[in-house]
């Protein structure tokens, strides 16, 4: 075996291994030859022979050498390296099932300049990046290697205790067994399908609704029953028909500023949906993203407060009102629900980041979320009467309608006379604004009007008044086209 | 409506509203009733008469009042409360389904004092806190905003890139696109098997393997398939003819280091399970817990290094081998895979903190991660002589045995002579010890000899000593009993 060490190519082991390995690959060694042993490679090249023992570990450590104690090192015929299929073989099996799950789209590129009513986010101009820094550190400081170790698989105890807490604030008795800390109110919605639901079953939603809950069911095999909406909100009388009929699994309700109509159920809607689900013994799952944000008016309770059954599963988020990335969000339901959830969550993984729980705990107790949240109502007061105020300016009401909401970031646009297949995503955007189509919002494709729905949350006043004066210009280009 | 507003009685507002309730709650106001108007009401008590539109307001928001434009404010009838069932009442159907859920353990109590071979976690000694806290710091100061906004569902694209990079130190060519960023390992786990396996489907496992991946199994309605092991490793012909007869969906293995055995599969073994599965088209799940913790001779190459037909999907995590608590893991796989997983994944939730991400790309990129692997290394060479020296000398090769690894945190004993009905953890925990038990990483209750995990995570030499001191007390005091 014919090796030659430079005094200036490097390690010296490390040249021996790829020698060996070169001269295996060209066939110049072949499978089951004998190499020398250590000691005489090692006399030969005027190395350690420590070095060279090392060397021929590492070259059987990657599979080209066997070693056996006693016996001369040899070249291991190699069998498992698996070839890359030839170009066209037919896939396995179970790759068609991943490509069943489709793909996540690409995130839309924007013309530069574009005002964006189709962010639904933080605006990065009002997160109290600092103070949140500041908690950070505390916890860091005191309980480092606590945060930093495996956590409570149901969410931290005090930060569990905290948001119970702040249940109570809207008439809801949770007890801190009765939390579950969540990646965000989007793992409560999937682990509550999961939990409830079995493939097949049908779960009732809002007609539009949350279009992500819409992907979610079809992806667990679940059938969407989509209940009829008037003008002043839900069909009563046919919900009470669906449940009948088809027996679904359960009832997902966005009572407040509901995504993507920005629309509320009044305090008489909460009631009649409470005792029609109770009366039939149909679970609800209430999904209050943004209940924090009732900055017109006062705050109506959740679902959750009105029920002592233990129908009613409650999902929040601190996603719209503070930290997306934190992705925290919490589940309030009655102990045997927790317990099952959490035995399933953690099946799956074992919860948030103590680290960020016990850090946005901190951050909470000092006062700092409710500062915060008195700010983002004070300025999205500001800036929805802004935009209410720019949609009626611009806005013709014989063919673009909108009801104004009482909170939240979302506003709801009922358009007609426009070509059902016109793409007003991609022609608003050559007009310099991006909007949200509302059609992935209907379970089943709507006929007639179009929509769209426009979120103010990233933008400011002047922002919002020169995105609606350029949506308008848009529209009556577009519109009869 | 007669209404007494005190001086020191907190906000009026708050008074009125308060005491509105109680007349309502104990029936001096009935259903129906009309209250005095906003005018009226503030002249009787001598407010603000905007004082009693707010608390009006809130009575109406908490479902208490009517209100209507031109309407006399009255008392709403309730309807929509739902009371507790009455005891005893049977429950819901989906109850039961929750409750076939289970619930997590909990934690055993150890007695004080109890030195613990059963965490298998990160020794808080060990941790690098404080150059953590500077790279989330500094990924705050320059990143702020963006790391705290929703972030790819993906992972980030850096640290997917950086995860890229040291998969290539071990052998393994994975593009950026190719990872994806979960919530340890343990997501990865999941993903893994909702994306390929259905339910009902069988899947290869070792024997023993990890418990928590035996549960996952049963939660998702999945058969596990025991690969018999013989002293030196998997028996290849069973495997084999397991692979015909049941047609399983995939293969879970560890090769290096498996939990809780400490085994590893030398490279002829990878080779052979390697052709194996790829002769049947059975893709591998290969979780690489603690690959990193080679720390005795050479590291093997994983089984994804060897494969270039896109059967091997690689697991990873940060768990083991530096904070639990951050939660953070990836998949390696081929790109159409990883995209699937990645839009079954964004479903549920959207994916782990990018600030986490990039604190811990900072702190990898500064060499931070490397140094403290290092000291891991040299650490637990010693602590692993340690307890190897300890066992040899406490306990008796006549009924005790065990293999050296070469690398990882977990010994596994093999114990004959007790009786099977024996409650290990418990009788080792009154001698000062806790253990894990080793029958819950057996797919099936295996009959014959008693198994014991040893964990030396958290142990340093002296710990280690004195506590295998204790477990060879404790052994041969119950032994036989």
């Amino acid at each position: 075996m014919l090796l030659a060490i430079k005094e200036d190519g490097g390690p010296k082991g490390k040249q021996v291994v790829t020698q060996v390995q070169a001269l295996i690959a060209r066939g110049a060694l072949k499978p089951g030859e004998a190499l020398p042993s250590t000691r005489l490679l090692a006399e030969q090249l005027g190395l350690h022979r420590s070095t060279v023992a090392a060397a021929y570990q590492d070259l059987w450590a990657q599979g080209c050498l066997d070693l056996r104690p006693g016996a001369q090192p040899r070249v291991r015929p190699r069998g498992g390296l698996i070839p890359a299929p030839p170009a066209g073989a037919p896939g396995f099996p179970w790759e068609a099932r991943l490509a069943d799950l489709g793909r996540l789209p690409r995130r839309p590129v924007r013309p530069e300049g574009a005002i964006s009513f189709a962010d639904f986010t933080m605006d990065p101009r009002l997160m109290p990046v600092a103070a949140f820094e500041r908690s950070l550190r505390s916890v860091l400081r005191r309980r480092g290697p606590e945060v930093l170790a495996y956590g409570d698989p149901q969410g931290q105890p005090g930060f569990r205790a905290l948001l119970a807490a702040r249940m109570a604030q809207h008439g809801v008795a949770a007890a801190p067994e009765e939390i579950l800390v969540t990646h965000g109110s989007q793992q409560a919605l999937e682990l509550v399908l999961r939990g409830v639901a079995r493939p097949g079953d049908a779960v009732l939603v809002e007609t539009p609704t949350y279009n992500q809950f819409l992907r979610l069911l079809g992806l667990l095999g679940l059938r969407a029953l989509a209940v009829p909406e008037g003008p002043g909100g839900p069909d009563f009388a046919a919900l009470e028909a669906l449940v009948r009929r088809e027996r679904p699994a359960l009832a997902y309700v966005m009572p407040s500023f509901r995504n993507p109509t920005g629309r509320s159920l009044d305090p008489a809607q909460r009631e009649r949906l409470l005792a029609l689900c109770g009366a039939a013994g149909l679970p609800i799952l209430e999904d209050g993203f943004t209940e924090e944000m009732k900055y017109f008016g006062r705050a109506i309770q959740p679902l959750k407060a009105l029920d002592r059954s233990g129908l009613v599963i409650y999902a929040g988020t601190f996603s719209k009102i503070l930290f997306p990335g934190l992705r925290l969000g919490w589940i309030a339901a009655p102990e045997p629900c927790v317990a099952g959830l959490t035995a399933l969550r953690a099946a799956g993984e074992l919860g948030p980041p103590p680290l960020l729980q016990e850090g946005l705990e901190d951050f909470i107790r000092l006062g700092r979320f409710d500062q915060h949240l008195a700010r983002l109502h004070r300025c999205f007061r500001r800036r929805m009467d802004a935009a209410l105020a720019a949609l009626r300016r611009h806005l013709d009401p014989a063919w673009a309608a909108w009801e104004a909401p009482a909170g939240g970031y979302l506003l709801w646009l009922r358009l007609t006379g426009f070509d059902p297949a016109l793409d007003l995503e991609a022609a608003l955007a050559r007009h310099g604004v991006a909007v949200r189509d509302g059609r992935s919002f209907f379970p089943c494709p709507a006929e007639g009007p179009r929509w769209v729905r426009l979120s103010i949350s990233t933008l400011d006043e002047a922002e919002i008044a020169r995105g609606i004066e350029r949506l308008a210009v848009g529209l009556r280009a577009l519109r009869g086209t």
